[in-house]
């Protein structure tokens, strides 16, 4: 937080608008009117558009305690650029719609935005409209994003084929790990404020924890490999409920090598310290937001040049159903155990 | 309310989404990829893409003591299509963001959807997607629409010109004098639970305020005379504020009759046993969701021909300002007073 403390009411609701959205400068010829009318004018030139949303709720989603409003800004466009590239487009315009107490100031929606504008720089997103309205206690964040694809070149999850390769980006489990630190300092401040956090150590879970990225990459080296994934989804409620997802919609069953799921020794490390098992922090833990993809065998040469993509098992008929093989040699049925109640819903 | 009440825990978050949109047929041939993926994918055909959100917090923007829960779910999507018409675009898809507390039950999101459903079917548009998350208390209701339009066809805020006539839709102040007829019900309730509400007489603005439309019939007036009027927006706020944003955005000045702003029989009834100005209603009550916009001379003849269309006055220079000029004679500046804290803002 700045030490000065402006009231959003002292702006109004149309000067604080202008305020947070008087530099933006737009990057997509797409953007053809952003903000400042009833709605933004689009024009994707003969591709599809691509469009997500999703809505955080403060308590909910996040907490300010130990979340800062820029990380926060930044994550709130990511998830929804996750889904963008997890349908194999590129983003290209976000809408924000706030709900602000009067508990925050205007430097603090500064903050916010710093992060928002960030994290579209970054990406090559614009910010072309929104809805800034009172709430009556908590922040609440809506983003939808937008992006283009070249016809028919979308990845949906229903599509996946029998004896398809089932690959993850990244590495998984991180961000669950970071969020029991967080939680964990947390509950240690409450109890005795005069305790300072001891998280030095933990920067990389705790890092993919409050700033993670979306996997434009992995999308950018399917396009200049000509890799088309058969299906793909983005790790938002963790692995088993993600490869679930692909499954059901797409009638088949699945085998998941544990031994083969990508864990960071930083995450190891973690879990040990919480005595968890790491594996189950990559299946069941969430946040992640990296892509979990099939495709046909013979692209395996092609991926097998990326480090950053890993083959995890393969496509079976359904009668198999989805079932990991655990590093001790036994197979189970993969079940979908994640730690968030009522979450990212349709996405 | 329906006797039954299902816990939502017991369809879990993705049950709850499938409970709630297994009946979607998409009408629109632009509708690529609806409901149960990462992002829906839209194709408007060589068209541009407009897209407008609108953020609804209980509390803030709704009382459900007054307002059902099917009426909220159309009125939702209302708000959020007259911005699309505010355009001179056509309304083709909307995604749905639901922050939703265990005080609700699937029956209660069966009336909401209901609701949803209904308009979508009314003015043609495809749900097309979202987020159902949870919230702490209040129900939350994100709601973003796309539509179409021939490119450069939208019409914007800033384009006015001077000599233009300034003209509204329908009739204005309604929705404002029904809301205050709901506040007052609502007050005799909390003191009186035994007293019945007695709105009989009051169905025309107490509808206005619950169940409002969008002008979908002007713009397709405009398409069928070849109007193209030359600045527009939806009223949500008042007349007066969105006068103002015309005439700041097109850098322009303004006369506005006020014998000639259309305000219906009804609302002069209700505004009278209020002991309240219609011409105040009008001006500043807001959430009438008519249409503002200035038009060429030229159309004069044709604009006539529309019952459904005032002209109320015209553009200046901007020197001259904002201004109105009373059924006495006076003239005096336009100002912006709300009666809405922050909201609604850049749409």
């Amino acid at each position: 937080m700045n030490e000065t403390r402006t009231e959003i009411s002292s702006l109004g609701e149309f000067g604080l608008i202008e305020h947070l959205t008087k530099n933006i400068e737009l990057q997509n010829a797409s953007s053809i009117v952003g903000v400042g009318d009833d709605a933004a004018v689009i024009d994707h030139f003969g591709k599809q558009t691509v469009i997500t949303t999703d809505l955080l709720v403060e308590g909910v989603h996040f907490d300010l305690m130990y979340t800062p409003l820029k990380h926060l800004g930044y994550k709130s466009v990511i998830v929804n650029l996750s889904d963008i590239y997890a349908m194999n487009a590129t983003p290209t315009q976000i809408i924000l719609g706030l709900g602000i107490s009067n508990r925050f100031s205007v430097e603090s929606m500064d903050e916010f935005y710093e992060g928002v504008y960030a994290a579209c720089e970054k990406y090559g997103v614009d910010l072309v409209g929104g809805d800034t309205t009172s709430s009556q206690e908590g922040f609440i964040i809506s983003v939808t994003a937008m992006g283009e694809v070249t016809p028919d070149k979308y990845v949906k999850r229903s599509t996946a084929q029998k004896g398809d390769l089932l690959c993850v980006s990244g590495d998984l489990g991180a961000a669950y790990l970071g969020l029991l630190f967080l939680e964990r300092e947390k509950k240690i401040f409450m109890e005795n404020p005069q305790i300072q956090p001891d998280l030095e150590n933990e920067s990389y879970v705790i890092g993919r924890m409050l700033k993670p990225e979306a996997r434009k990459d992995i999308i950018e080296f399917f396009e200049k490999q000509e890799i088309m994934p058969s299906a793909m989804m983005d790790i938002s409620d963790g692995l088993s409920s993600e490869i679930l997802h692909i499954c059901k919609q797409s009638n088949l069953g699945c085998v998941l090598y544990e031994e083969k799921i990508p864990v960071a020794e930083e995450t190891k490390k973690a879990a040990f310290k919480f005595e968890i098992d790491p594996t189950a922090c990559a299946l069941s833990g969430g946040e992640d937001y990296e892509l979990v993809f099939t495709v046909s065998q013979t692209d395996f040469d092609k991926l097998v040049t990326n480090e950053q993509i890993s083959v995890v098992g393969y496509m079976t008929e359904p009668e198999q159903g989805a079932t990991i093989i655990t590093k001790g040699g036994s197979k189970h049925a993969l079940t979908a155990q994640g730690w968030n109640h009522l979450k990212n819903s349709t996405e």
